[in-house]
C-alpha cells in the first residue's frame, strides 16, 4: 500500500537521544512490529517485525512482543535511553483504561491479560493500549492527513472496516472503551446478516469480501459481459478478491465500475449518517480498499448533499490516510503523546 | 405531558435576590415562552407565555421575545437584578457560536437574524443561543434524568425526531454547530423518503406521523381488526394519529400493540447504532411520543444485544426524560449554566 505521508514512514536515521521518541508497537494475528517514533514528525525509524502465533500460551505471546522490542533497543545504543514510553496497538476488544486485552478473535492467546502492567514492569516506562482503529485515527490526527483539525473521523477499510473518532485531540472511548464501531452502524435494518450478528451493517456492504460479492453477483447476472474481473480470476469467480476488481477498475472495466459505484453509493449513505451526527472536521480513509477507491473520492463527496441534512457537508474534507502498512507502529506510538495538535 | 422532574417544573416561589437564578426563553413557532431558572436545581419560577407569529418581520418578532422577558421581570422586583445571564432555544439551523438564528421554516421572520448581540444590547447580560434538543440535552443533563452522567444522548421523539449530544458536560456541536441531527440517521436507505430529502430516516419510522402512518396500514391490511383505533377515529383513517394510537395500545388493543411493537424495532436498530458509535453514559428519551412508548423502554433495552456489536450495551440506561412541556424554558437556562454536573 502506497503511502503519502509527509513525514510518517519515512525510514527515520538513528535515532539521537537528544530527540524524543517513543515506541510504537503493532500486534497483529501473525506477527508483531514495533519501530522508533519521532513524537514531533511521526517519523518511524527502522521497523522491526517478529512472527507471533497468535493461539501459543499467553507467556509465548508476550515473548514475542518484548522480543520486537527487545530488537529496536538493539539496534541503536541510543534507542533505549531515548525512549519514553511505549503504546501498543492490539485487536480489540480491550480495555484501554486498563491497558488489559479482553477477548479478541484473533488473538486467542490472551484473555483478561493485563499487557500494560506486563511491560511497565519490564521496561520501567509508562505503557499504553488501545485498539488498531484508535490508534490509527490518533496518528493521523497528530502527524498525517488529519494534522491541525481536532474533530477526525476516521476509517479503515479492508476485509472489515474499523474507524476512530478523536476530539479535541483525545481519542473518544465512550463509556467503557466500546465506541467508535463505526463499522457496524447498519444502513439497511433488514439486510445481509453480518458475522456481528446485526444485519446491513457498512461493513457487509463495502469491506473488500463484499467487493467481491457484489462482483462475482454481477458476473453472474451477466455471464456475457467480458470483464476483465473473470480473466483475472481464470474464469473462477470463487477466486475473485477486492484486489481484483480493484485491478479490472484501474483498467476501465465497466462491471468494476458499476461494482465501485454501489460501494461509493453506501459508504456515501453511511458517511451521511456520520455527518449528520458527529459533523467532523475531516474524514480520513485509510486501508487497501480504501487506497483504490480514492479516485472515487471526489464522487463521495459529490453525492454527500443528498446523504445529509448537513447543508455545509461537502466543506468537511474526504482525505486519504497518510500513514500505509505501518499506520500501526505509528498508532501505537501517538497514544504516548498528549494532545499535541492543539498547540 | 407528565413530568417526573425532582425539582424541573416545579413552581418555585418568588426568587430571592441572593439565589442565583437564570433566564430560559423557548421561542417556538406561534409562542414565547420564558421563565426564571434556579442554576442550581432546574426550578421554574412562574413562566410566562407570550403570542409570536413566525410570520411578522425581525423586529416584531424580537417584540415578542422582549416582551416576553420584560415580562417575566414585571412579575418580581428581584428578578431582574438576580438575572445574571439569558438562555434562548429556537428552532435551527441556528448558529449557536455566533448567536445567529440562520434560516429555520419555522420561523420565517428570522433570516440571518443576530439575536443574541440583540438581546445582549438591551438587557446588558450575557446571552446565550442554541437548539431546542441540545438545550433540552444540557437540561436534561444538568438538573434531570443525565445528572451525574458525563456523556448524554437526548432523543425528543414527537412530530419529529430531535437529538443532542452531552460530552463532559458540554453540548456538542461539531464543525459549524450542526451535529447531533441523530432523527436523520438513516437505518434503511432505500426506504420511505423524509422530508429531509434522505431516505429511511428513524423520523420517518418512528416520530407520530409515521405511527400514524403504520397503523392506517394495519387497518387497512386487517379492515376486519375491530380495532379501537378506528373507533377513536370514528371509522377515518385519516384522522388518526400517534395519540389515538396510544390511547388504544394503552387499552390493549392488539393492532396498536403491533404498531407499537414496529416502532420499537426501529428504534432498537437506531439506537444500537448510536451505542455502536457513541456508547453514551446515558440515553434519555423525552417528547410526547416518548411518554407513550416508556412502558416498552424494557422491551427496548431487551433488543438492543441484536442491534449492537457492543456487548455491554443492556448496562446503558434508557430513561424517561424528567422535564415535559418547560424543556425548552429550562433548555435555554441550561445554555447559561457552565458544566455544573461535573462538579
Amino acid at each position: 500500500m502506497p503511502s503519502n505521508a509527509p513525514a510518517a514512514n519515512q525510514r527515520a536515521s538513528e535515532p539521537a537521544a537528544s530527540e524524543a521518541w517513543v515506541i510504537g508497537v503493532d500486534i497483529g494475528g501473525t506477527k508483531v512490529a514495533a519501530g522508533l517514533v519521532n513524537r514531533r514528525t511521526g517519523a518511524i525509524s527502522n521497523p522491526v517485525r517478529v512472527p507471533m502465533s497468535a493461539r501459543v500460551d499467553a507467556a509465548a505471546g508476550l515473548a514475542a512482543v518484548t522480543s520486537a522490542i527487545d530488537a529496536l533497543f538493539a539496534q541503536s545504543s541510543d534507542a533505549r535511553s531515548a525512549s519514553q514510553a511505549i503504546g501498543i496497538c492490539a485487536p480489540g476488544p480491550l480495555d484501554p483504561a486498563a491497558g488489559v486485552v479482553l477477548n479478541p478473535p484473533n488473538l486467542p492467546c490472551w484473555r483478561d491479560f493485563p499487557l500494560a502492567a506486563e511491560l511497565e514492569r519490564k521496561y520501567h516506562v509508562p505503557v499504553k493500549l488501545d485498539n488498531d482503529a484508535n490508534a490509527a485515527a490518533l496518528a493521523e490526527t497528530l502527524w498525517g492527513a488529519g494534522r491541525g483539525h481536532r474533530t477526525v473521523f476516521y476509517v479503515t477499510i479492508g476485509t472489515g472496516i474499523g474507524t476512530g473518532i478523536v476530539f479535541d485531540g483525545q481519542i473518544y472511548h465512550g463509556r467503557t472503551g466500546s465506541a467508535a464501531e463505526g463499522g457496524h452502524i447498519t444502513i439497511d435494518y433488514d439486510g445481509l446478516p453480518c458475522a456481528c450478528g446485526k444485519r446491513g451493517c457498512i461493513e457487509t456492504l463495502a469491506a473488500g469480501p463484499a467487493i467481491a460479492r457484489l462482483a462475482r453477483a454481477r458476473l453472474t447476472d451477466q455471464p456475457d459481459s467480458q470483464s476483465m474481473i473473470l480473466a483475472l480470476a481464470a474464469g473462477n469467480l470463487d477466486v475473485i478478491t477486492s484486489e481484483l476488481v480493484g485491478q479490472a477498475y484501474a483498467a476501465g472495466d465497466p462491471i468494476a465500475q458499476q461494482v465501485l459505484q454501489s460501494v461509493v453509493c453506501f459508504l456515501s449513505v453511511w458517511l451521511g449518517n456520520i455527518i449528520d451526527l458527529l459533523e467532523p472536521d475531516v474524514i480520513i480513509m485509510g486501508g487497501g480498499v480504501s487506497t483504490m477507491l480514492k479516485p472515487l473520492f471526489p464522487e463521495i463527496t459529490k453525492r454527500l448533499p443528498t446523504c445529509c441534512v448537513n447543508q455545509r457537508c461537502q466543506e468537511i474534507p474526504l482525505l486519504a490516510a497518510c500513514f500505509g502498512a505501518d499506520v500501526g507502529i505509528a498508532g501505537g506510538a501517538a497514544l504516548c503523546v498528549p494532545a499535541l495538535h492543539t498547540q
